[in-house]
Order: C-alpha cells, then sequence, then structure tokens
C-alpha cells in the first residue's frame, strides 16, 4: 500500500490516517479473503484478485479510527470493517460489469476476465458475506442500519440509470453522491461508534462526522474526473459526463453559462448527437468551477474537523483530522 | 392463486395448505410490495410486475403455517415471510438474466424487457430489501441464519456454474439441490420457529422439516424436468440436461445403464457435441429413473410427516401435512 503524506506536513514522519491502524487493516484483510475459504477455487482466487486490486481501504480505516477512538472492540471494528470493504466490492464488481469497464486502479475488472453470469453471482456473493459479516457484529442495530444502507447504495444507483442523461439538477446531485458515496462513510463511521460505551449525542457525531467527509469524498472524485491527471485516475477527463451524469464542476459552470451552447443542448436529452463534448469538457477545465465544487469539498472538511475538535486529542483523533483533510488533498 | 387439491383427499373442501393463511398471504404480499414505495416509478413497476407473475408463495405459506402453529408473533412471521420470497424473487431475477430465460411460470422475465444493467441492479435492489426485511424481525440469530443462507444459495450457484457440465455425481447433486432450494425451505421453517415461544427441540423439527420438504421440492422439480407436462412446465423437457445439469433422474439411469453410449459420453465434457441428447433425454423417459427418484423425494416428505406427528393436531399442522404431500402431487 502507497502511503501518501499530506500537504501542509512539515515532518514526513508525521502520524498519516493510516499508521495507526497499519497492523488492524491487516487483520480486515485477512477476514475478507477467509470470506471464500470454503468456496470453489476459482471464487477464491477472484477474491484473491479484488483484494490484491487494493485501494486505500478508506473505509474500513474509518471503522477502525473511529472505534478505538471510541474504546470499541477490536473484534466488532474489524468485522465491521470487513463487511463495509466487502460490501464496496461487491458494488464495483456490478458497477464494472454495468459499465462494461475492464480497468480499476489499472488492473484488469473481473468482467474482463469472467463471463458476465459468473460476474453477476460473485458480486452477489460479496454481498451475501458482507451482510454475513455484518451479521457477525453480534448487534441488531448496526445489521439494521447496514441492510438499509445497502438499499440506499443500490437504490441510488437504479435512480441514476432511469435518471434523463444529461440533467443539470443540484438536488438530484447531492442526492445521488449521498446514496453513492456518503451513505456507505456515514454508516461505516456511526456504526463503529454504536459499537462503542459512547452516548446517542457521540453516535450522532461520528455520523455526522462519516456523513461530512463522504460527501467530500465523491465531490473530490468528481473533480479529479475533469482535473485528475489521466494516469492516475486510470479514465478519460470527463468521463462522467461523456456517460451523461453531471456532476458538481459541471454544475456550476452550466450555472455561471447558461448561454453556452453545449450546456443549453445537454438537458435536452439529444446531446450526445449536439453537443460537442470535448469542447464541453475542455471549457468546463478552463473555467473556476472545479475550484468552486472544491470549495464545497472543503466545507464538508471543516465540518468533519469541527466535530473532531470536540473529541477528546488522541492519537486517532489525529489520523481522522489526517484523514479527512486526505480526502480534498488527494491527487487520485 | 390457483389452489391445487391433493391426491387421495376424499372431500374437495378439505383444508389445502393455504386456506388457513389466505389472508395473511396477503398481508406477506403488500409487505413485499411496499419495498419499492419509496423507490422510482420503473423500479415499482418491476416489482409489481414481479409480484403478479407469482408462483404460489410456498415459502411465505411455510413461514406462516409454523409460526401460527407455534404461536410466532404474526408480525414476525409475515415480515419474515416477506423477507424470504423477496430473496427467493431476487435469485430468480438474477437466473433468469444469467440463464438467458425470457419466460418464467409464463409470464415475461424481467431481463426480457429490461437491459442487463437495470436487471442486474434490480435484483441487487431485491437482495437488499430482503436483508432489510429479515433485520426489521429484530432477531439476531434470524438475521444472522438468513444472511448464511444467502452466502449458501448464491455458493451453490457458482459452484454449479464451475462445476464441469455433465458430471454425474450423487453427492455433487444433493449438495446442489440443498444449496439451490432446502436451504431456503429448512431457512424459513427454522425461522418461523426461532421466533416462536418454543424450545429449542422444537426448532430443530422444523428446521428439519424444512430440510425434508425442500429437499423433496428440488427432488420434483428435477423429475418434473423430464415428466411434466411441457405446457405447464414452461421449458422444453429435458432441459437441465440440455444444458448439462445431471439430475437424480438422470444419475438413476447412469448407475442402471452404465453401458449406454450416450451415457459414457456424458462426462468427457464433450457430450454436447457427441451425446444425441434428445436420444438420452428419451431414453431417460421410457426408463423407471423417475419412478425411483421419486421414491426418494417420497422418503424426504415420509420424513416430513413423522416430524409433523411429533406435533400438536390443529388446522395448521394438517395444512402442514397436505403441503408435504402437494409437494410429491404436484404436475408443476
Amino acid at each position: 500500500m502507497r502511503l501518501i503524506f499530506l500537504h501542509g506536513e512539515t515532518d514526513l514522519n508525521a502520524v498519516t490516517f493510516l499508521s495507526p491502524v497499519t497492523e488492524e487493516i491487516k487483520l480486515v484483510e485477512e477476514r475478507m479473503r477467509s470470506q471464500a475459504d470454503e468456496s470453489h477455487a476459482d471464487l477464491r482466487a477472484a477474491l484473491e484478485h479484488l483484494l490484491a486490486a487494493g485501494g486505500k481501504r478508506i473505509r474500513p480505516t474509518l471503522s477502525l479510527l473511529v472505534g478505538n477512538m471510541l474504546g470499541a472492540p477490536l473484534e466488532k471494528v474489524v468485522t465491521l470493517g470487513a463487511a463495509v470493504e466487502l460490501l464496496h466490492t461487491a458494488t464495483l464488481v456490478h458497477d464494472d460489469l454495468i459499465d462494461g469497464s475492464l480497468l480499476r486502479r489499472g488492473m484488469a475488472t473481473l468482467n474482463a476476465r469472467w463471463s458476465p453470469p459468473a460476474t453477476v453471482l460473485t458480486g452477489d456473493f460479496l454481498f451475501a458475506r458482507a451482510a454475513k459479516l455484518a451479521a457477525e457484529t453480534d448487534h441488531l442495530p448496526l445489521m439494521k442500519l447496514f441492510s438499509e444502507t445497502l438499499a440506499t447504495i443500490v437504490n441510488g444507483e437504479l435512480t441514476q440509470m432511469f435518471t434523463s442523461r444529461g440533467l443539470i439538477n443540484r438536488d438530484n446531485y447531492y442526492k445521488r453522491i449521498y446514496a453513492k458515496t456518503a451513505s456507505l462513510f456515514e454508516m461505516t463511521s456511526r456504526a463503529a461508534a454504536m459499537v462503542s460505551p459512547v452516548d446517542d449525542t457521540v453516535i450522532e457525531s461520528m455520523r455526522d462526522f462519516g456523513y461530512q467527509i463522504g460527501m467530500a469524498f465523491q465531490i473530490v472524485d468528481d473533480i479529479l474526473d475533469f482535473n485528475g491527471e489521466q494516469a492516475a485516475v486510470g479514465k478519460p477527463l470527463g468521463s462522467d459526463l461523456h456517460n451523461g451524469l453531471v456532476t458538481l464542476p459541471a454544475i456550476y459552470f452550466a450555472e455561471a453559462n447558461s448561454n453556452d451552447p453545449d450546456i443549453q443542448s445537454l438537458p435536452s436529452g439529444g446531446w450526445t448527437h449536439t453537443v460537442n463534448m470535448t469542447r464541453l469538457v475542455e471549457s468546463i477545465r478552463a473555467s473556476n468551477s472545479s475550484k468552486q465544487a472544491m470549495c464545497e469539498a472543503e466545507q464538508h472538511v471543516e465540518k468533519a474537523l469541527g466535530i473532531l475538535n470536540t473529541m477528546e486529542p488522541c492519537a486517532e483523533r489525529d489520523a481522522l483530522e489526517n484523514l479527512a483533510k486526505y480526502i480534498v488533498d488527494r491527487k487520485v
């Protein structure tokens, strides 16, 4: 795993968000890996492939840091972290299949190597094991929350699929990124507090913390889709817009340039034929729309940091601060 | 819903397995329908379509009859019934997509009308809502059991996909039909007992009852694939074998006719090219293999009836008896 040091850190050895839980993340990965122990060798290989493809394990890290900060039993937050990451992985497996994506984080997706049927079932298997892991926390409200979040995520994907391409709508955008990303961050942070010996006020604070960094995370993802380094992002610039998804930078641009001919033809639905998409992506890149979108992400992170300030100082609190800051500073 | 009167009943007005719970099944269906209340109109329409396609609602009936017999709160067994039937529906949605089936029970499948992506996500949505319903029973062991069963079902489908076509193996067959069908019957009956005021012996009896009728149910399904009325079954005769699945009638035939040239070429893997499949299906139909398979199904039902005999007589016990008998007497 590549450690990323943060903007503004004067000491490269300063605590990163990962360092307090490096060992515990390995427990989460073992726990995930063990989910296919009794399954067919091909399925075990698929899970290995998915785990090797990695990712930053931000969600399990969030689970561990919040839980450790609040005194949760380690076993519970490891189980929670594995459940959440497996759920996340399951959604990626089906998403990549649906989008026909052949690469993710520079590695072949499952559907690039397997048939659609095998990919559908592998995603289902991961959903099933994620639910089983959630059950293994032995915590009824957590399980209910987990299943509600799964429903929120899938319902969000379906709504996105049914929504007309090219729709420019802030409310739709915020709902979508909540369902797609923030709901799982929110659930993770809240659930880690729920299994800790803390009162409802703290649980609510941690829920809000997860919500704020989750919203920031997706806004930054959407900015990187326009302004990231193409090699690092691994997709063509403006790929969301090419796929009909109008994200926050495009919304800011549309609001400031309502007479732009490309913007005017976006909501018509016939945009794939009439919009010069490459030109529109370039216009958005050249504007300050991404900067405005970044301000929103930073406001979410500011709120998250404000919540952390109400907690007792500790190594985990520092790491959560770094995690929140990393979300807006990251390049991929 | 078509009521089917049972072989050997002298009085056609005799209690069928449905009559004690006709009203309660409506509650289950309302509960299922309400799962898409806050979702996109297209998704609501899809769920309506799936519910209209019907099916015999055997699993919710099992939940209601066992729960009512044992004094479970109605709300719990209605919720359980809706969770189980929705899970079953979700697996059918993905199965039909995977198999490319365009009809089920004489109605268009979802994938016949929708794109593969929308179908994948609708299945995921149903899984999510099934898990949420299971959580709404507020019963932790039930939820764990539910998620384990989901994992068993999906793992079974994956194992079937990875298993070489044409494999003649009893052990493989029994494991497969357990995962595919009996596990959910077993779970339903066991869970209905778990939410009832009964001790572990009764829970274990009801688990075994569900297991026995579930095994019988799938064996009969596999017999009907060879010997059913084609119009009623809705598939070409021997469709399992055509798809490479060797079920119990074929296993009996293979054991008695190991020198049959079609049987000999089955396990070679190249069977789609060398086996005269139509001839093999006809040979199996002409043999007494289905009768032998039916004996096994009847033995399972006998065990199930033996278990019921240990319960106090009541209307629900009678209905469960009829349900068990119906499983081997049905024509579709």
